[in-house]
């Protein structure tokens, strides 16, 4: 690691678009398949520029995942971002969680829930909203499950760009408001999620939205870069260290790709050593929206779309675009997939608040339960460093957990009502 | 500013508590009101001590409140921090709202709702339970509007000790179940808030309770410090400088003086010049429950006790304990306060949300609809930087915009059905 501490800031080391099918390369633009064969594209590096960036030059970057600028594909000028400056969340250390569930190795939770729209989708549409500004696109949009339209919406707002973001209609309502108060367009569609994606899909082919950026759809390879920083700041936070276990809950199945993508990367730029073992790769889903999960058990490379059920809904992508790389993270690290229902999901909040204070949304309670699953069942090595995902907030999925939890006593005001209702013991 | 770097570091520059009335003098100890006088308590230094803090010192600390460990009187030692580790949230520059209200001079947006139960109070609680632990109590609890209690209980379940919290039965459900899921005793008070304290107050009067922090009770001066950190990291993230107008919820009161307080001790130490012009506190209220700045429009000294009404719950203290204090804080400085109603604070959430992207709290919108008011009515100076101070997250009160915010449009996935809506323009 040498000390060019200066050069690398103010410009990227993104050189193309590939496909992940074919290979094929494509100049960075607003382009998501592949001209060849219709495969999904992912930003490509110059591995010469990414060794020049150093860990001296990360911890004295700014506390957010912009710090990491010389490892993404956009953000390098500080002038040029579209952000609300997501990113080094809480790497919460969970002893009392661990104890449960029987590790004897240090158990972590990464909570992504402490971003500015409390979810992780800050750092992707961060990265998306930067590249599709420069790429001169004057309105911002996207095709959600909720947290990402909170996300858009806010950034949107911020920067002062007209937004509109595409949900199923029978959201949560926390979602709902949350993204509508920043007085952008919300479009409630009449289906599920991935009826809203294949809408935003033929939306992004007309005359009306030429000039309109939708972030997973028409930038996705540079919105699906954001979601490395998880795996950077975990790395970092652990002293530049790769945990030896990851649980990582999946809709699309694009982060967990990430985040391995993420490692792999810091291994091959010299920022941290390959761990002896590797590292294994978990993915959660919900028993109502279970494809990836599904094909790994039936040890098929077919994914069936399903129809999404369930309280997880930031979850519910029934047909998920990145399941088979998923997949194939899955495979080739050694890890497995679990899924969770309702009501273990709700059991799995509970705990996770109970025991570190991180009050999650459905999503984590799949990912907490899912962690637990693997553990009794032997797939996931308790006495190993693992890593587990909070990647949304409870406040905005109350609703899981209102018919479980409440007051414990409700008295008048007295210390005599007090002692008899049993508050005093 | 010498070189001390590491001496201060596990050492407080705390020396007593001291009484606001007539200064009587007490060991740092869990007591809040003075022997000699009942006046309230808080907390003394060092000036000696105290200057030997560093801005080098502070910047090479944690991204969060404990980096002015060595302005506090609890937490040197991290081994002894009762925290969720709160603080260095983000300043936010609202040059759209800035514009909106006719400001010239550049207009911030401290956004404590970044928090990780999501307002101001982890800042009060972090210090509170740091010294709560430290005098050796086994339970922790509060009396609380809301805010206080999720922190209490969050922060409790981390550190894996036993709550209490105490709150008024009618608060938002969003407040009680983001309470109750840590899984501490939740008790729902058929009463006001001033109710809730009185029997706190007298709770800590009994043996049952004796080994019971009450956070805002019995170590309410440790408490109390805790908010002195707004007021540092302000003026460190506008670079070590203190800005000319400040706006502050007040509740009990107290957040405001502590600011103030606060930008003082910077000065004193020597960690920021004295602005030429010195700086204005601007307090705000709702306008159902406005005693102190009644008080201060009626040219009085005395406050007089109001029943609360409206949705600001989290401001809604009738009796504000530290409001003679916030009086002469604003008289002082030559501020101001004023109050807003209930149509108001809906509307400036509503406009803080579209032009910053932070969508805030009940609080927050009566602080932004405040800040409105008083540049209309001259008292606070557009021409001036300003800060003003959002404490709270708008997914704790959805209710304030549940009936006036919503989908744009509602369709079936179709593009066609998408066109005849009107979504295409």
């Amino acid at each position: 690691m040498t000390s060019t501490l200066d050069a690398p800031l103010y410009t990227t080391a993104a050189r193309h678009l590939v496909c992940r099918g074919c290979g094929a390369q494509f100049p960075l633009a607003p382009q998501h398949a592949c001209f060849e064969c219709f495969g999904p594209l992912e930003v490509g590096y110059d591995p010469a520029a990414l060794r020049l960036v150093t860990r001296a030059q990360i911890e004295a970057g700014p506390a957010n995942i912009w710090r990491y600028a010389g490892l993404l594909p956009v953000g390098q000028d500080p002038a040029t971002r579209v952000s609300l400056n997501p990113g080094l969340t809480p790497l919460v250390r969970a002893a009392a969680l661990g104890a449960e569930l029987g590790f004897t190795a240090p158990l972590w939770v990464k909570d992504d829930s402490a971003n500015p729209t409390h979810s992780f989708k800050d750092r992707v549409v961060s990265v998306a909203l930067t590249a599709a500004k420069g790429f001169g696109f004057t309105r911002f949009a996207c095709a959600s499950t909720g947290n990402l339209a909170n996300s858009v919406a806010a950034h949107s707002a911020r920067a002062g760009v007209p937004s509109m973001v595409f949900i199923p209609a029978d959201l949560e309502p926390g979602k709902i408001l949350t993204t509508a108060v920043y007085d952008g367009d919300v479009v409630a569609i009449d289906g599920s999620y991935d009826d809203v994606n294949r809408l935003c899909s033929e939306l992004t082919e007309t005359d009306e939205f030429e000039h309109t950026a939708f972030v997973n759809v028409n930038v996705r390879p540079f919105y699906a870069e954001g979601s490395k920083t998880l795996g950077y700041e975990v790395a970092e936070q652990l002293g530049w260290r790769i945990p030896a276990q990851v649980v990582i809950p999946m809709a699309s199945g694009e982060l967990l790709t990430k985040v391995d993508k993420a490692f792999s990367e810091l291994v091959e730029v010299g920022l941290v050593e390959a761990p002896a073992g590797g590292w294994k790769v978990f993915g959660a889903q919900s028993a109502g929206c279970n494809p990836i999960a599904t094909a790994l058990h039936a040890g098929t490379d077919t994914i069936t779309p399903v129809k999404p059920t369930g309280i997880a809904k930031s979850l519910n992508i029934g047909d998920p675009a990145a399941g088979p790389y998923a997949l194939d993270t899955v495979r080739r690290t050694g890890g497995w997939m679990d899924y969770a229902d309702d009501d273990e999901i709700r059991a799995a909040i509970r705990q996770l608040a109970r025991t570190t204070g991180v009050f999650a949304e459905t999503a984590g309670g799949v990912t907490v339960a899912v962690l637990g699953k693997l553990v009794r069942s032997g797939r996931l090595d308790p006495a190993a460093e693992t890593v587990v995902f909070n990647t949304g907030e409870g406040l905005k999925t109350l609703d899981a957990v209102a018919d479980l939890v409440g007051p414990t006593y409700r008295v008048k005001p007295s210390l005599r009502a007090a002692r008899e209702a049993g508050v005093l013991g």
